[in-house]
């Protein structure tokens, strides 16, 4: 056994081991086949298998009844924010963004620079997107309302799966997809980079509503046209393969796990290690509102800038990698996605509380 | 060692079996860093070094001397027949298109589609694609002509690098590229996906002549648009990170091998095992032009179909697979990228003369 590091990165972000060894088994000959996943044609049936499972794993982890397409795209969720304005508002329609934080406003701003018509349906700026706000106000002609179901940088996220009385409900979960149940009926698009709770970089995981595809607008450029990859079983041209492989085995992990409802679990247990020292302690501070923080991305700072180096550089010796908050706000973060095991986070809370007891 | 087949996919296709063993070997702890490539943050010192090297070697290989933009993308060759145009072909310029084949159809059609004007300034349709147009007539206000170097499915390949009199010159290299030196400074954008000859699925290279910048369109959506990826280095976004790597490893491998002039002389040698056997034999037949046939797709037919599914079937027994031609051609297809070995090449010949001999 290789030695490894725990890692904390917000994404890519660590994978299951298991899955890392069984890729590793695989790399030469994928299951006596003789080639390797990223050199078989997309076409073989043997590729066919794989993206078929990994689709029907989507599926069945997602309770999705057959009522949505499961596409994987390539370019990230800063893709989606392109092709969901242009695919899903038609010109007379106001697309709608609740605006909880940096990849909010991305994905608004994007909507506004290909000319549509936009309304900011609720926002937390005010208070520097440290909570979600609980009321929204829908426009007029609303195509759709758009929410990022998990901040990242700021670490908050929703509890509920919100209503929007019957307008489209369309949500970027990349960091928190498949992290926990959710009320699936309640969105008409979700959307995901692979690379936090799900898999690699290199593929965006797509799940629409099929109501919703007759609302796609008309004529766009081909590779854009969410109706180019349904019609193709996301093969039109040739896919992120590899990427695909290893999502599938991801997620295949998560339902070996017992499911959305057992990572949950696990989940809660995880973030609690940390959230408890947080609130017992006046010299760590989380940044949050209480009852809106992430399970999965934790800021929290320390006294003092000082302080806070010090506590980075300690934890990178002791091999705990990525516990630099985001740039853009500075501090800590701990970033506990699915796979991040429960070890790692064990570790991480007693060098919070050893370092608490010689800095204080 | 695994058993492993000999792989004659036109793509994803056949990597280096040593690239394959350095992958494994990095699966679990890359190069003692304790986390897979997978789960590097982008941001990291590690994996800037990574897609660093793999740009350099992009630079080197191909003689660039900085003067290009290298950039590692995501969406295949089918995103940049949207991009190419939607960037650099202003609203009164014409972009122009030489038609080779299915692949050329469709980048100048997705031109078309997003309502640009264009001109085909040669055509090879009217003999099915079975040859390499030696003269273009470009129009008046060009933006650029678009070339397809290499045409997978019909197996026809541009032997020089084409002038177009000071018109930018743009190029879809995907089954082709590093394949043979060429004179870089004919070009002013080529790209490829990654998946025939540099890498596996999942990531697009697009190199672009710096004087090119200048005369990018205004106001694009962000990901649409060349300069957000020049100005970050190709990390506006999370990019494809494990696909670059293996990219990079195949390009140093092709370095190690002697580079460009090296493998053109093991791509030729491979390629004459098969057109040999093709030019001595009244069973097998190829169907292009002899001038213009690719050293990367040798398509070639049999006396009959009923002969062709047996040559298939008899090829799969032994362990060689897709051997049969597009389904748009019919036929057989031996595909001979970069990482072909030549063993696999030499036992391809041996069975073709043993079945003509066979089955005469």
């Amino acid at each position: 056994m290789q030695n490894r590091i725990h890692n904390f990165s917000a994404g890519p972000a660590v994978l299951p081991e298991e899955v890392l060894q069984e890729i590793q088994e695989e790399m030469i000959s994928y299951r006596g086949h003789g080639l390797s996943v990223m050199e078989m044609s997309h076409r073989s049936k043997v590729y066919q298998g794989i993206i078929d499972d990994a689709c029907d794993d989507v599926n069945e982890i997602l309770s999705l009844g057959n009522e949505y397409e499961v596409l994987f795209l390539q370019g990230g969720a800063s893709t989606q924010f392109y092709m969901i304005p242009l695919n899903l508002c038609a010109d007379d329609k106001v697309a709608n963004y609740v605006n909880t934080g940096a990849w909010a406003t991305k994905a608004l701003k994007e909507a506004e620079k290909i000319g549509k018509k936009i309304h900011i349906a609720a926002s937390s700026k005010d208070k520097d997107f440290t909570y979600i706000p609980k009321e929204f106000s829908i426009s007029e002609n609303a195509a759709y309302v758009h929410i990022t179901t998990n901040n990242t940088i700021r670490g908050t996220e929703y509890k509920i799966d919100p209503d929007t009385n019957g307008i489209p409900l369309i949500a970027d979960m990349s960091s928190n997809i498949m992290s926990k149940p959710i009320d699936i009926k309640k969105y008409a698009l979700i959307y995901a980079g692979a690379q936090k709770n799900i898999g690699p970089a290199g593929t965006t995981l797509v799940i629409i509503r099929k109501d919703m595809i007759d609302k796609i607008n008309p004529g766009l450029p081909t590779m854009m046209d969410y109706n180019t990859h349904i019609d193709k079983g996301s093969m039109f041209n040739t896919p992120p393969c590899f990427a695909i492989y290893v999502t599938g085995k991801v997620i295949r992990w998560i339902l070996n796990k017992g499911g959305l409802k057992a990572m949950a679990e696990i989940n809660r247990e995880k973030a609690d290690y940390i959230y408890n020292i947080l609130d017992n302690s006046d010299f760590y501070r989380g940044t949050v509102v209480k009852e809106d923080r992430s399970l999965m991305n934790i800021p929290f700072r320390l006294p003092s800038e000082e302080l806070e180096k010090k506590f980075i550089a300690e934890t990178m010796e002791m091999n705990m990698l990525n516990l630099k908050g985001h740039r853009s706000v500075g501090g800590c973060r701990a970033s506990l996605y699915n796979s991040q095991p429960m070890k790692a986070v064990q570790d991480l809370a007693q060098f919070m509380l050893d370092f608490e007891k010689k800095n204080k």
